[in-house]
């Protein structure tokens, strides 16, 4: 059996464990905390969860777990089987990785962990999400789903990154990302009414303050 | 017939094209550089290239269209069939790109174009590209390939990744992120002698000095 390891309060393991969820693939999950000791950079070379143990041995980064979940196991498909319509769902995961959760995740010691970042990498950040979101209102369908009639990996990564985006703009630069975007509101809404996002956001409230609470001890400390 | 939308500067418009010179796949090069028209964003969202025009209509995201062109045409294979040799393959690929392209990308300002970047942006790229290099030491195989006994997609992200990584830290941080990595330098002097590699070379050296100096021009005048 496929065993994750990470821990409740990353979106990227989130986001792994909803695809085995939607899927339905049967999986362990295993708590697990980013790691720099030999050992566990063996598992994953840049010691971050989440990880996959899988009969090909261990694997890693998020995206490309999500590439695996799909091609190696059976359940409920989450890509079209069609390259180019396959291209188009991957292309919009790709924007939210790249222009929406990197720019928001560049802004967390300041956005969730009490410590500061510097002007420079605010100002950088604010453009990119703004340029992010201007770019996903041209290419998502919203119809209803991200990229069409049918719940894709793509939906998956909007939840985790666009909530995410979302904050960190509301709460660094005063902006709110969904104002004139009903669209987004509205797919956020009715994914958060799924029952495996339920379960996810209920484990992840659980663990949330107690993370929160040890980044930002290692901030003070530094 | 596919065509590929870029300029000959753009390590990622380099990747997309080796990866359709090396599967021996026919396309049209058209020269294009970034656009913010409607026109533009109509085909590539977020106003960058390489885009594909496709008979699946226009693709963008360099990751995306080596999956699509891996995918929807034939030639030499670039990827692994087994989804977890694949997944080995694709998370080199994305190491790459995250932690060793996109750091050094963040310092061009400065490595590149007589602009000036923040020394907080400095910093983190520095750190940065010193794990990224650390994780690819762990998980590269070097055998002689990056990721085993065949050229594969992950051996055309590290050629134009690593390079410009190399270039940024020497430059900015008087590093030699190839020092004590013989692996790595023998493997690029490997991989610039294929055929395919010194065309895209040639054409790169003939617009290099121009592109420098328009972008060079623009910074001047914020």
């Amino acid at each position: 059996m496929l065993k994750l390891y990470g821990f409740p309060s990353s979106n990227y393991v989130n986001m792994v464990q909803l695809a085995l969820l939607e899927k339905g693939v049967p999986f362990e999950f295993v708590l697990t905390y980013p790691g720099q000791s030999p050992e566990f950079l063996a598992k994953s070379p840049r010691g971050k969860v989440p990880y996959l143990e899988t009969p090909s041995g261990y694997l890693n980064e998020s995206s490309v777990l999500l590439d695996y979940i799909e091609e190696a196991t059976d359940g409920v498909p989450l890509l079209p089987k069609d390259p180019g319509e396959k291209a188009r769902v991957r292309a919009l995961m790709k924007q939210l990785e790249l222009y929406i959760e990197l720019p928001a995740r560049s802004c967390y010691p300041e956005a969730l962990f009490g410590a500061k970042c510097s002007e420079a990498i605010k100002v950088k950040a604010r453009d990119e999400l703004l340029s992010g979101f201007a770019a996903l209102k041209r290419q998502a369908k919203f119809s209803p789903y991200l990229a069409g009639d049918s719940f894709t990996m793509a939906d998956i990564v909007f939840l985790y990154s666009v909530e995410l985006g979302v904050s960190v703009a509301k709460k660094l630069f005063g902006i709110d990302l969904l104002d004139g975007f009903p669209e987004a509101s509205d797919l956020l809404q009715r994914l958060s009414g799924r029952p495996h996002v339920q379960s996810i956001a209920a484990q992840r409230a659980v663990e949330w303050p107690k993370f929160i609470a040890a980044v930002q001890a290692k901030y003070q400390v530094r």
